[in-house]
C-alpha cells in the first residue's frame, strides 16, 4: 500500500508519513514500512504493481488504523438513538431489557448482528469489545456475523442472575447455569476459530454487580483465570450503579469487583465516570483498562471521566460507543465528544460561578489524545497487536478520503484535526482486516 | 408534496402527519394543508398528479422544515475544523483574523462562499444568518451566493474599528468609514432585492464590543433604527469578552449594547453562555432573541447556556453552528449536542462531588426542545415565516429519509427521536427554499 498515513505512537505523538510503503505479508501483518528514502523503495513498489497487488492512495486518501471500540452492546443496536431522555431505570426496564429478551430468537440475532457487524465495519471499526446477551444462540450468531464479514470479535455472554435486579424473562436461570452456559460458549467460540482465518475471543462478562449474585461473580473469576481470558463489565458509571455495591457490600464497585478476581491486566470496565482516586489506583496497579464511552456517559453517566488524568497515571484506556446508551456507531463522533467532554470537565457548567471554580481546570484532552485511545489505546486494552501502522501490528486499517475543499496550504496537524473533525462513514473508502480489503466502495 | 411530516408547533411539541397533502403556492408559500379526512383530498391530489407537480414521498422518508442556522461565519469556512485546542486569543491572531483578511479578494470571496452556501443547503439549512467580513466586495459576493444557490440569506457587514484590539491590516480605518461601509452595503443589498425571487437581509453588525469604537457603536444603533434592521453581535461568549465590558465600561455587555441601542426585538445576541439573571431579564424586556451555538460554546464559551431556563422566560432562542468556532455546518449535529451540553449543565462534570451539588439541577433540554430551536425558535428570532409546516409559512423544507433498518414497531415518537440522532447530510434528499426544490439527489 502507498500512500499517505497517521498512526499514534503514544497518546501525545500522532506520526505522519506521506508516502510510505506498507508491506502486508500472507499472515495479515504489516511485515515492512519503506520509506522513500530506502534503497530499495523502488524496487519493491515495481514488485507490487507487477503482482497487481498494490493499493495506492490518491491524494484525497489517507490511511489510519482501523478503530477498535471497547465497549458495545450488540443486542442493543435497534434501539440506537431512542430512549435517550428517560431515566436509567425506565431506560432498562421499558426499552433495554425487553430487546435483549428477543435474541432467543436465533433467526433475529442473526439478522440484527449482520446489519450492525457491516455497519461498524464500514464506519471503520476492524475490532469490537462486544457484549452479547443472556442466550448463546444468539451470542453464536453474532460470532457467525463476525467471521462472516471479517471483524476481529471479542464476544461476551452476559452473565445476570440476580432475580431481585433482573426481569423474569430476561436473566440466567442460576448461577449454575450462568457459568455453565458461559463455559460452554468459551468452548464453542474456540472450536469455531480451529477453522477461521480471524480469531474470535470469549470474554468473561458479568454485567454489572447489581444484576449478579456472589455466587456467579466467583465463577465467573474463576473461568477467567481457568481459561485466561478478557472481562468485561461496567464500573461505577452513575450514582445509582456506583450507589449499589456502597449500599449492597458497603464497599466500592472496584474493590468488589477485584475481590472476585476480576479486575486484572485482561479486565476492561467501562464508563468509570464516578471512580476514585482509589479506584484509579487500583486499576494502574491491577493494569485494568478503562471502556470510556463519552457520548453515552453524557445520558447515563452522571460525570465526566477524568481522560487526562488517567492517561497521566498510565492506566489504559480506550473508546466505546456503548450502544444503544451511546446513540452512535462511529468512533469518530465518539472522538469528538471525548474532546468535548473533556473542554467542559475543565470550564465546568454554571456560567454563574467564578470562572476558577467553575471547573475541575484539570488539562484539555487533545484531539490526538482521542485519537490514540480510539486506536493504539484499544489495543492495548485487550493486549492485542493492533491500533498502529507499525511493523508487526495486524494490518487493521481504514482508508479514508477528506470531503473539504483545500483553500489554503495545510499542514500534516490541520489535515489530521480537520479528518478527526469532519470524517464519517461516506468518507470511508476501504477497511482492511488482517491485511484482507472487507469493504471497499465503488 | 405526499408523505409524512414532523414540525414544531411550540418548543414542546412536534406535531407528526403521515399522509397529509402541503400545498404550495407560486409564491413559494405553505398555501394549505390537505388531511385524508377532508373531502377534496383525492381531487386535489389527482390534479397535483395530472399537472405532474406532485412530490409523492415513500414511506422511508419525511418532510422536515429547512433549518435557521442563526449564528455562522461565513468567511471563517476554510477553517472549519480547525486550532479547535487554541486558546481563543490565539484563536483570533493567528487563525482567525489572518484568514478573514483574505476576503478582501473578491475572487477568494466567490469561491469560498459558493462552496459553503451549497454545502449548508445539502445540509439542510434553508436560512442563515451570517456575518460576513469588514470588506464589502467579499459580503456582496456571499450576497450573490445566497441568490445563486437560492438560499434566504441574512449578511452582515462586520464592524471592527477598534485599533487595541484588531490587527493592522484586518480592520475598518475608522468609525465613520465602518458606518459608511454599512450604509453603502445596506444600500446594495437593497437594490439586489428589487430582481431576486428570495430576499436577503442586511444585517447590523458590530464584531463585539472588544473590536469596536463607541463612535461606531452610537453609529450603528442609528442604522438599525434608521432602516429597521435586525442587528447581530455575541454577547457574554466567554469569560475574557464578558470580562472586557466590565473592565471597560464598568457596565455588562448587555447594558452596553443596550445603551447604543443594539439589544431590541430585531437583535440576535450570539452565545450567551455568561449571561446573567439581570441580562436575561433585559432580553426578554427587549424581545432580544438568543443564537445558541451549542458546538462552538464548547471550546470558547467556557461555560453552558441556560437554555430550559431561557425557554421558561420565552426569550426568543435559535441554533447555530458558528462556524469555525464550532467545526460543523450540521444543524443536526447541534441539535444533539445542545441536548448533551443541557444534559451536563444538569449533571455537572466532576464525580468526586456529591450529587446533588455537582450540576445545576436544572430540568433537561428534550430533543424535540432542541428540535424546535433549530426551526421554529430561529424563525421566530428572526421574525420570519417559516420554520414550520403551516398554511401562510414559507415553503422551507428538507426531505430526508431512514437511514436504518427497522427491526421493531416503531411509533412515531421513535422515529423523530432516531431521525435527530442518525440524519447527515447523506440522509437528505431534496431541500425546498419558498417552494422552489433548490437540491435533489439522483
Ligand atoms: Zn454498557
Ligand atoms: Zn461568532
Amino acid at each position: 500500500m502507498q500512500g499517505a498515513y497517521f498512526s499514534a505512537a503514544d497518546p501525545d505523538t500522532v506520526t505522519y508519513q506521506a508516502d510510505n510503503l506498507i508491506c502486508i505479508d500472507n499472515s495479515g501483518y504489516i511485515a515492512a514500512i519503506v520509506t522513500p528514502q530506502d534503497s530499495d523503495y523502488a524496487a519493491i513498489l515495481a514488485t507490487a504493481q507487477k503482482q497487481d497487488c498494490l493499493i495506492q492512495l490518491s491524494t484525497q486518501q489517507v490511511v489510519l488504523p482501523g478503530f477498535i471500540d471497547l465497549h458495545i452492546h450488540a443486542p442493543q443496536w435497534p434501539n440506537a438513538g431512542v430512549a435517550l431522555d428517560r431515566p436509567l431505570e425506565e431506560w432498562l426496564n421499558v426499552y433495554t431489557f425487553p430487546l435483549e429478551a428477543q435474541y432467543q430468537d436465533a433467526n433475529f440475532a442473526q439478522q440484527v448482528y449482520a446489519d450492525l457487524v457491516q455497519e461498524l465495519l464500514a464506519q471503520g471499526t476492524t475490532t469490537a469489545l462486544y457484549f452479547g446477551s443472556v442466550h448463546n444462540q444468539g451470542n453464536l450468531a453474532l460470532a457467525q456475523a463476525c467471521l462472516k464479514y471479517q471483524q476481529r470479535g471479542f464476544i461476551g455472554k452476559v452473565v445476570m442472575d440476580n432475580p431481585e435486579q433482573t426481569p423474569a424473562n430476561y436473566r440466567d436461570e442460576s448461577a449454575a447455569q450462568a457459568l455453565q452456559a458461559t463455559q460452554s460458549f468459551i468452548e464453542q467460540l474456540q472450536q469455531l476459530n480451529q477453522t477461521t482465518r480471524i480469531s474470535l475471543t470469549p470474554v468473561i462478562t458479568p454485567r454489572f454487580l447489581p444484576s449478579c449474585s456472589d455466587e456467579a461473580l466467583a465463577g465467573l473469576g474463576q473461568l477467567a483465570h481457568h481459561y485466561n481470558l478478557p472481562i468485561q463489565s461496567h464500573c461505577s458509571e452513575s450514582d445509582w450503579e456506583n450507589g449499589y455495591a456502597l449500599q449492597h457490600y458497603h464497599q466500592r464497585d472496584a474493590q468488589v469487583l477485584n475481590r472476585f478476581g476480576l479486575l486484572n491486566n485482561k479486565a476492561v470496565m467501562a464508563h468509570g465516570t464516578l471512580l476514585n482516586e482509589d479506584d484509579l489506583n487500583l486499576f494502574q496497579q491491577q493494569g485494568v483498562a478503562i471502556a470510556h464511552c463519552p457520548i453515552s456517559n453524557v445520558y447515563f453517566g452522571n460525570a465526566i471521566l477524568p481522560t487526562k488524568t488517567i492517561l497521566q497515571k498510565q492506566i489504559k484506556m480506550g473508546l466505546g460507543t456503548d450502544i444503544s446508551g451511546g446513540y452512535s456507531a462511529s468512533l469518530y463522533q465518539n472522538i469528538r465528544q471525548a474532546v468535548i467532554s473533556a473542554h467542559q470537565r475543565h470550564d465546568g457548567v454554571d456560567g454563574q460561578i467564578n470562572a476558577l471554580n467553575r471547573g475541575t481546570q484539570d488539562e484539555f484532552l487533545t484531539i490526538k489524545n482521542a485519537f490514540y485511545l480510539a486506536t493504539l489505546g484499544g489495543a492495548r486494552s485487550l493486549q492485542l497487536p493492533t491500533g498502529q501502522i507499525k511493523v508487526g501490528c495486524y494490518a487493521d486499517l481504514q482508508i479514508v478520503h477528506n470531503n473539504w475543499t483545500t483553500w489554503q496550504s495545510e499542514t500534516p496537524a490541520m489535515r489530521f484535526e480537520k479528518l478527526m473533525y469532519h470524517t464519517d462513514k461516506n468518507n470511508i473508502d476501504q477497511v482492511l482486516v488482517q491485511g484482507q480489503i472487507i469493504q471497499k466502495k465503488e
